[in-house]
């Protein structure tokens, strides 16, 4: 099962992709790729936004993920503003993944953030540290952002094993 | 001069197109088309989001604006959870307009309704009979969704006039 992993951000947005085997679930997956979208900071939001859609589209295209997970938002800001940025950015890598057919399930930061470390409110340092041993790299992901699209992927894997059913579902995802 | 406007929304996003001829800012602008697309309550938000882009994405290449206006966000919400959701939708407009090529300007709700009724906090009621009356139309717009999107049109057409310039142009909206 080919699993891909998003963390969107405002300037960096992190996405990995793994594979893993659900009649095996204590074989850790294995990376197939992992990078981040930079979105250039002189142009406007519109601009970034056609950017990012390219951008995905081109990697899903090429990886054809089967379900993907995305950092739910909702926990992050306080100030509207951020949040609406924030939310263009994520309303178009729902779009870029839903269009491809894949199921898009939401996930809240802090039980990614437990699911690989036991610990809802983990570090930045912690969260490489524990992608790194759980892939079995050789150094820590690089920039943070790559290393928490990993961890979303990885929990995506866990959830589906956990769940031992063929679809947590695009219904994990309230509605508007 | 072909000008689009969108009145973003959660349940509704108004849309319309209107003619305007930048030698004769005397001469009213022509409705083109006007309307609303309604996203299903009862689906998930990816799925929403993609049935959104898809009928935007007809309209645009069958009305082929050079220019568009789009609402603002960020004075309309207090709570982070809804700024986001708005943000979701938002983001798939700019996108599905700027890929077509067209300009876009970002207009806050209160200088829209200002420009229509010298007033920048207009009731609806008040919104749809200063559209009705500015376009010589024999009803008011409804629902309310459509008379803001064509409001929109009309600032946008009012703007590019006053400020006898080629393109207030896609700077106006913020970065990220």
């Amino acid at each position: 099962m080919r699993i891909f992993g998003v963390d969107p951000g405002l300037r960096f947005t992190g996405y990995a992709c793994v594979d893993a085997d659900p009649d095996q679930p204590h074989v850790s997956p294995t990376l197939v790729e992992a990078g981040v979208f930079r979105l250039p900071a002189g142009r406007t939001i519109a601009d970034r936004l056609v950017e990012l859609d390219a951008d995905l589209t081109e990697v899903l295209a090429r990886l054809r993920p089967g379900v993907a997970g995305v950092e739910s938002l909702f926990s992050h800001y306080k100030r509207p503003t951020t949040a609406v940025a924030m939310g263009h950015a994520r309303g178009v890598i729902l779009l870029a993944i839903r269009r491809t057919g894949a199921r898009i399930i939401e996930l809240k930061p802090t039980r990614v953030k437990k699911s690989l470390t036991g610990f809802g409110h983990a570090s930045k340092d912690q969260m490489q540290e524990a992608v790194r041993a759980q892939l079995n790299l050789r150094e820590r992901p690089e920039p943070a952002d790559v290393a928490d699209a990993i961890a979303v992927a990885l929990c995506v894997a866990r959830t589906w094993e956990g769940a031992g059913v063929e679809s947590p579902g695009a219904h994990t995802l309230g509605p508007l």
